[in-house]
């Protein structure tokens, strides 16, 4: 099944993880990003080097790992006419599932198939092609996509044959992780304040019930004092405030979510939009006057 | 070290498992409670059967697993004075810092030794004599403790000389705990509003970032519509109630924890406070109309 050809549009953290995956799993593979250094990089690995306009038509399946709805749209919209009945759009973005419904349909019409299939996982679960998937469209739209999938997946969650079921998921999983990461810095910080310092904080609650995905992850970046950043504190305005948009059109009143939003849009008013999500860590300790590891006191 | 005269005073869900695994130690144990069919269950398993009073002189240990500080505090005013000189005190409700300094005083004057260990892990392990125990007191403490923790837990996480060190840390733990209860009913209920039912949901999130330990525990309750009390809905108003006592006193802004605390209320007054902890979620469906499992629509 190594005959496919595949192209990644967005090269970004998740993106270029994705597009190394489905080279290493012997597939002509073009990456595509609007930093043409990210894609000189890339040919540089073996990417193919085809302008997006003449390899569109060759394509067997198109990964669109951008940041957002708009984004997708834009390059769908470019896209969709340029490719071949038969071949498979694998949308990555996290993005409303009303949104998903109608880039569904409108690859549908064109005789695409459209797999609505969110990622979770990280950039290192992206470069080494062991990323939980969250994806539903047709049995066609499966089949289409099943070489891709296998190349940058450990984990495939089927939830159905209906568009927008994929970005609901990742929507709720959104929800936790956001709220997951604030409540890591709140309990952390207040930890501090009872004098218990981030790395006795992170050498016990992994071993007790108050443990999270996300408090595993990224505790450790606030005890070394590294925000490099592998998830910006901006993805979450945008990702919490499509769970709120969605919560709000279903009249759900989703009181914890926005409690843990206004913690991040306190962290981007701070001016740490740009940096590790780790970092709203910093709001807490800016409250209270602590000094964090690695910070100036 | 199978020579220990051991009391364990509460014989609730914790409370039973921590005498019966003292007693499967080969320990001689008594254990007390204010429901008389409670003591006497455990005496038909083992325990030992004198009068408080009269087995006070003769312990080595005193294991106080009662619900607050307050049940703590009678419970030493009495036993204190009859309890020998180098026995050790092991109070295990979750308690203010400040507290537990004050009992780790007026134990000490006495010339009793003093172990400030919070506990964690939930009845299964209490009874398996597997939990995670937050300690903080003097080296002769833990020494004087010890063949008493070998028998009840499986981590003894030692957090420094000073009582109140051990009930900081549990703080810490409840407020990452009792958020992630809430959280995954907040979840789950957005979740099914966009029509994710709760067994889907379950199926999915622990393979993805947004999970927690807590959501892998109490979210199988919620699929199951099974509130049997494994952990009250009334333990969260008592320990967040806690949190939110200290952080004020340090000016810390919980506002994650606060808005988590909000919903155990809720529940509370929907009178729910005896049943399971993950009925917060209740709180959510009755919010926006939705029907749990095992709920009447």
């Amino acid at each position: 099944m190594a005959d496919q050809s595949i192209a990644v549009i967005g090269l970004g953290s998740m993106g270029y993880g994705i597009a190394q995956s489905c080279l290493r799993a012997g597939h002509r593979t073009f990456g595509y990003d609007t930093r043409p250094e990210q894609q000189t990089r890339f040919q540089e690995e073996g990417g193919a080097a085809e302008l997006l306009d003449v390899a569109a038509p060759t394509l067997s399946a198109a990964i669109i790992v951008v940041l957002n709805a708009q984004q997708t749209e834009a390059v769908l919209t470019d896209l969709l006419p340029r490719m071949a009945a038969g071949a498979v759009v694998i949308a990555c973005a996290t993005v409303p599932p009303a949104f998903a419904r109608a880039m569904a349909e409108a690859a549908t019409a064109r005789g695409i198939h459209y797999l609505d299939a969110p990622i979770s996982g990280g950039a290192v679960k992206a470069a080494a092609g062991q990323l939980s998937i969250m994806a539903s469209g047709t049995p066609a739209a499966f089949a289409a996509a099943a070489p891709t999938l296998n190349a940058i997946s450990e984990t495939v969650l089927r939830l159905g044959d209906a568009p927008g079921a994929g970005s609901a998921m990742k929507a709720v999983n959104q929800l936790l992780a956001g709220v997951h990461i604030a409540t890591m810095a709140e309990a952390m910080t207040f930890a501090m304040t009872q004098g218990i310092d981030p790395g006795t904080f992170m050498d016990v609650i992994p071993h007790c019930a108050g443990s999270s995905w996300m408090l595993e992850n990224r505790g450790p970046h606030v005890v070394a004092g590294d925000y490099t950043p592998h998830s910006q504190v901006n993805i979450w305005p945008k990702d919490l405030g499509i769970v709120l948009d969605i919560a709000q059109e279903a009249g759900f009143p989703a009181a914890i979510t926005q409690t843990a939003l206004a913690q991040y849009r306190k962290a981007v008013e701070m001016g740490l939009g740009t940096v590790d999500d780790a970092a709203v860590a910093r709001v807490y300790a800016e409250a209270v006057g602590l000094t964090l590891p690695g910070d100036a006191p």
